[in-house]
């Protein structure tokens, strides 16, 4: 069993070492010792969780800053979907070894992910040591005639799913209310119970979609959801943007986990997210950054800033989202909603700690370090990302960078 | 003369050279060649004007991470005044040194500042290269038997400003309109325009301002200040947020500079700007950081992103603020509103220039990277930045950092 023994690291505000065996924290204290351990000096350093990034498309890093500053449907139809349609798995799964690349070195080790081309981003996460909830994308655009085609091909692919190691999991992901047809939602949802699968969908976005449901089933896309009996403590439901008071009961009773992408629905200009409502509720919010081209990165620092501001101006309350509950957006709660002992470095907890290097120009002085996270730091500001007890990134280097970064561009290249 | 010959970097989409003779920019094209010049190779990196942050208390860095999330007035009362109030001209000085160091690191060479200790300011600024227009603070506690001493130490620090070098520039900082009385804020504007000079004030920033001072004179803060006969060009106007429709009017009868703080705006829940109706006015607009406390770095990058995306989910519209335009904010409108040619890179202007490693993670791939600097980018992105023809960081290094950072840290120890 290997093992890692983090000495002299800051880990709540006192110098401690931490040891790790296998994939777990099995130690914390002072002076500590062990024998054949890999030995990581910590000093001016502080231990933390890593992040769980809860909503992204990995692999549309080939489409950062390729069309901004558009309305939605053109967006989409005339240039996100042109692109992505050309793609191949060669493409995703470089798109998403880049993405890991950049999550590892922004300190996050694990993406709830829906895309195309499940082989090829499951491929790459293997390969590059991240967790992923590899969200196998569901999408018949209301024509559910396709529905046999679309079970033979998630059968088959959830059957291919196991041999990519532990880290990797598969779940379904239909898209959206306003492209999976009803029946094909039904059927999802069947398959990922029958099967203990999380479901990671796309819910209340917008107000187009808010609209559109109410007029053709005359429910919110909620309410709906619950109706055709999709709603469960399984699903994962990205953004939650447009609610009903009502639909807040909806979300308790069906323990359902709730995902926020601050950036994503303000450059989108979807809607504001009703996070003190959440909180009147004590539901727990998630955050995800979405894919890289609606943000255009995957730096989890700069999303719990935007997290920790949006409540703020938009209730004009500067006490709400403070900066220890924001930071639990994307540690702790992932953890817990995905039932991992994770999220907080402890014993008995999976080994996802980051070193974060104080030296760091945006952590001085360091009055408080979770402000400091929250509202000053970036992603480079991390120095070592470890992953089930495993060290990705050492001294801000990644094993075969140069590589990924040169196939990255070379398949980008024949896409624009 | 110091000559810098930049060869093959990209300019514009284009690899060009840049010739710097003095401060100036003299030549741009391919294969140019200069006797006696110091050759950077700008092989993998762009060119960009360099970021001029146009409101900000750099020596607040000593109060990053110091108290958030707090309502505005138990923030200032509780816990800034009380620490600013020990703050001697050595912690400001210090303080000042560090945020120079930050906005370095980060491409910012220019800072429209505001705070105590002057010289403190001045000294450090001078030392470290950069560009300041020095805000001396003019705060009565609408006391105006308080005039005759501010006059007095606002005509000596005037006379003894000189002696800081062309880069550092005395200008009037009258508070606000609640913290100044009128005799003391009329007296500080026939200052600025006997000696030319600019004036650099807090208007309507929050509600409780813009309310009060239509109890108290039956006009909004901005008419106000135009009745009194403040208002003209040569006057900085930090936030903006609570305006009335007439009062764009003012703002463009005066030709008022107009200066952006989104994140502070955000953090504090002071108010949105009403970023659309200066669009339709015409009227250009400048961002700034505010200080560090209310922010709580000095990245104008990660400002730019909240400078976008803020109109674009108060309006619920995504195509405006385009990153071209945010862009301009920091750079370009900025340099006009001084008066000065610089904000472009082009023959004549000064050479205020920073290089942008295109290897850097955040900005690959690179389809626009304009938008990748906007939406992507934070400050560890840039790689050189020059001032005034003079180079202050080169491949991340800035001369006497440690120095710096110890001295920083000393200062903040016994403030806490």
């Amino acid at each position: 069993m290997e093992k890692i023994l983090i000495k002299d690291v800051i880990l709540d505000g006192v110098t401690q070492d931490i040891l790790i065996e296998g994939n777990l924290i099995t130690e914390i204290g002072n002076n500590l010792k062990k024998d054949n351990a890999l030995i990581i000096n910590g000093k001016g350093k502080a231990a933390l969780p890593a992040f769980y990034n809860m909503h992204t498309h990995s692999a549309m890093e080939i489409l950062r800053g390729y069309a901004d500053d558009m309305a939605l449907m053109p967006w989409l139809q005339d240039k996100i979907w042109p692109v992505e349609g050309k793609m191949t798995e060669e493409d995703v799964y470089w798109g998403t070894k880049f993405a890991c690349l950049e999550m590892i070195k922004g300190g996050t080790v694990l993406a709830n992910d829906m895309y195309w081309h499940w082989h090829g981003e499951a491929r790459a996460v293997q390969e590059m040591g991240i967790r992923m909830i590899n969200g196998y994308t569901v999408l018949d655009l209301l024509d559910d005639q396709k529905l046999p085609q679309i079970k033979e091909e998630v059968q088959k692919t959830f059957e291919e799913s196991h041999k990519y190691g532990d880290l990797v999991k598969f779940s379904l992901a239909p898209h959206a209310i306003y492209t999976v047809s009803e029946k094909t939602l039904i059927w999802t949802t069947e398959f990922a119970r029958k099967h203990d699968l999380n479901i990671h969908i796309h819910v209340a976005e917008t107000e187009h979609e808010f609209n559109e449901c109410k007029k053709n089933h005359g429910l919110t896309p909620l309410a709906y959801l619950d109706q055709i009996g999709v709603l469960d403590s399984n699903v994962f439901a990205a953004h939650m943007v447009w609610l009903s008071d009502d639909d807040f009961e909806i979300v308790k009773k069906r323990n359902l986990k709730v995902i926020h992408c601050p950036v994503s629905n303000m450059k989108l200009g979807s809607g504001i997210f009703r996070f003190q409502d959440y909180q009147e509720h004590n539901i727990p919010i998630c955050v995800g950054t979405d894919g890289c081209s609606s943000n255009n990165n995957l730096d989890m620092f700069e999303e719990m800033k935007f997290a920790a501001l949006l409540p703020k101006i938009s209730t004009r309350n500067p006490e709400i989202a403070s900066a220890e509950e924001i930071f639990k957006t994307t540690t702790l709660n992932p953890a817990q909603s995905l039932g991992m002992p994770a999220g907080e470095i402890k014993i008995g907890n999976l080994a996802d700690i980051i070193l974060i290097d104080l030296d760091n120009i945006n952590l001085i002085p360091n009055h408080n370090l979770i402000s400091n996270l929250v509202y000053s730091a970036h992603g480079d500001c991390v120095h070592t990302t470890i992953c089930n007890g495993k060290i990705l990134m050492q001294n801000r280097k990644v094993e075969g960078e140069e590589e990924i970064i040169s196939n990255f561009k070379r398949v980008v290249k024949p896409l624009k």
